[in-house]
């Protein structure tokens, strides 16, 4: 007799959502988060990221249920931790949100039950921390070979999401998997078929599964970082780092990454999660923190930069009204975690006249309006210093005329990413 | 009347001779280069590095001149310097041979010669060091604009030749054409389209020129330094690097870039030239010197992980005989400047019972054997330990009944790059 499959999926952000949608399509879910707020839009079939349609038969029909009711998780065999993983604010890996996550499951898991981990973790944190969480809070083992024939299976696959990415999505991209054991891994593969279009592959060990994902956003973030070391060199020689870099992308194995701002709950923060354990094995991993401190640092490139304009053009800051264009962390996505733009504001709105923020993709609560001047639109005629930091398309849609519109007779615009290519000042 | 072009080409290296080639089917090339053996051997058709081959009707038609005699350079009017651009013993740049260059063309040019550089520069070289030297030793401007009449014109466009690569070459790779004139950029640009299939773009700047060229071998140097750095962590925790990027490139924005040793003239080189200009902007470009410090310093990861897999394998060092195969800077390249296995072979000859070093393609001149224990012919039944440390083709198609056979019965096989992929150890 074979067990009914019945899911859980901890955790409903930009990761858990769409995977508690996919799954839903061959199985019972149960879509768990503890934030209350997110579990009332979600029941609206309404997803504040602006990332995932939620159709409505699904919850209709029963087969996903969105609760933040944790006795709703009892009668699951599958779970599956999305929950984030952020540093603290001394750039640690802060790992209570997984945590949690291990001892709320552990209360619920019997034997032959599946946990599956999808969070970016350092190398080792799953074995070493999250099955003895589990192990420790269900009084039950993991099965980690054949001979064990009573426990838990425990698997690791790392999530691939990229907000704000209509080409790449959870069912097109290939898929990782593992476990410390075979049987847990034949169980976690045949699982992520069902809703893997593209590839399904086997890794038959956790932290190989765990380095190759954290990579990834390393190598990301160093890559960003060199172009904004470059950036900095050549803005000193007045040279320009956009006509540098599309000639260079010229060579069959150039690269290309652009300078910009680094920020969000991934690249900019996974860094840290290697290095923690890194330094944990007595290696210093100078390239990585070089890379992670030239982006922490590149708000102040370019303050220092439109300063540097500001006085060539004879704009006088503290008369200025600045607009912010952007303020999510990337383009085309409503995520503010880590967003640098933050630093930006703080800036001009001590030493502007005033400065407002203007992004048509971000939610705006009570929260936001508290913290930043954020407008639904901006004024007209109004701004000296107007930024395009983050720029959605929905903001690369505003033409040069809506622009002369907002903007007084003397005016300067700053291009962060060349995005306009209509000869604003850039990097 | 329109005058014959006649090129000069300063300099037959690895980038030097193929154009000196290409041009000589369209116009007369003096091919010029103070090395005397290399121009004696080009005469009997034969280039040492075995990257060209040279046509005997070509030279025999006398389209092309190979000469060591300055005197041959008179009656040019284009000169195209290929020379190298290495860097000192304390890494500074080294721009020796470029002056000489200059000091070498300016008793010959005329008004209205074409003057290029192909060679790696920081950017400001070509205009603040070349030109100047050019001006002082010809006694003629430069043509930086069109109200200048009488003088030279200036060009410089970036060498992109990737030795040992049989699919790019200087005809089907897009080539970047630069002048501080537009005249000067006309000529280049019509020039250079004669022998280049691929795309000439025009870029009217040439610092933005020297610089598109200089940040493509920069990017190469800091990823394989990240990946070095990742690999130095993995070793530690017990993971194998080159399982971890094949699962990480199974993403689709992984770039793939393995560990292993930089040497040869660009890759090693040229982040010293960026970094030369950079602190002369009082710039500290932290991450590019990061990278090029982790890089020059892996060569004593790999003698530390060998020694660890000794000590494993119970394999006594001092009683070992130990063969290194592969000596050149990289795969499939006979070109051995730089190349970082001196270093290694340095270690074992102090520390080992014997080292041999086996590579197919270098030219095994006197130098190198004084330098060296070169053999022709690996040993039977000799070694103790093997170091695949540049696996050529040639060195990769040697089957392991082979490696079998010029072993001992107890050894250990050190395969850096994992290029056999047959469970020997590596990184």
């Amino acid at each position: 007799m074979k067990t009914q499959i019945k899911i859980a999926v901890i955790g409903l952000g930009y990761v858990g959502l769409p995977i508690a949608i996919e799954f839903s399509k061959h199985f019972m879910v149960t879509g768990f988060d503890v934030n209350i707020n997110r579990i009332k839009s979600l029941k609206k079939y309404k997803d504040d990221n602006n990332e995932v349609k939620i159709n409505k038969k699904i919850l209709k029909n029963n087969l996903l249920n969105f609760t933040y009711n944790k006795n709703d998780l009892l009668d699951c065999n599958v779970y599956i931790v999305c929950v984030p993983t952020p540093v603290s604010k001394s750039n640690k890996p802060d790992l209570s949100n997984i945590k949690a996550a291990c001892k709320l499951i552990s209360k619920f898991i019997k034997s032959n039950d599946l946990i599956i981990f999808e969070s970016t973790v350092y190398p080792t944190t799953t074995e070493g921390v999250c099955l003895k969480l589990l192990e420790k809070g269900s009084k039950i083992k993991c099965i980690t070979n054949r001979y064990l024939k009573k426990g838990f299976y425990l698997g690791y696959s790392p999530e691939r999401i990229n907000p704000g990415d209509l080409k790449h999505n959870l069912s097109n991209t290939t898929k990782l998997v593992s476990s410390n054991s075979s049987e847990g891994l034949n169980k976690i593969y045949s699982l992520y078929k069902k809703i893997i279009k593209a590839d399904v592959i086997k890794v038959n060990s956790i932290q190989i599964c765990e380095s190759a994902k954290i990579i990834e956003n390393v190598q990301r973030d160093v890559n960003i970082a060199l172009m904004n070391e470059f950036s900095k060199i050549f803005r000193k020689m007045n040279l320009n780092i956009n006509d540098i870099i599309e000639y260079a992308s010229t060579k069959w194995n150039f690269i290309k990454f652009y300078p910009g701002l680094v920020g969000g709950h991934c690249i900019g923060v996974d860094p840290y999660y290697l290095s923690h354990i890194a330094k944990k094995n007595k290696i210093d991993p100078k390239l990585i923190i070089s890379g992670r401190k030239i982006n922490d640092k590149m708000y102040m490139q370019v303050i220092k930069r439109v300063s540097n304009i500001c006085s060539n053009q004879k704009i006088n800051l503290t008369k200025s009204n600045v607009l912010i264009m952007g303020f999510a962390f990337k383009e085309n996505c409503s995520d503010i975690r880590n967003t640098q733009v933050i630093k930006i504001f703080d800036y001009y709105k001590k030493y502007s006249k005033k400065v407002e923020i203007y992004d048509p993709l971000i939610q705006i609560t009570k929260e936001i309006k508290n913290r930043i001047n954020i407008v639904k639109k901006p004024k007209l005629k109004h701004y000296n210093i107007v930024l395009v930091l983050v720029p959605h398309k929905k903001i690369l849609s505003l033409s040069s005329k809506y622009i002369n519109k907002i903007t007084k007779s003397k005016n300067i615009i700053f291009d962060l990413k060349n995005a306009f290519k209509r000869n604003y000042f850039s990097l």
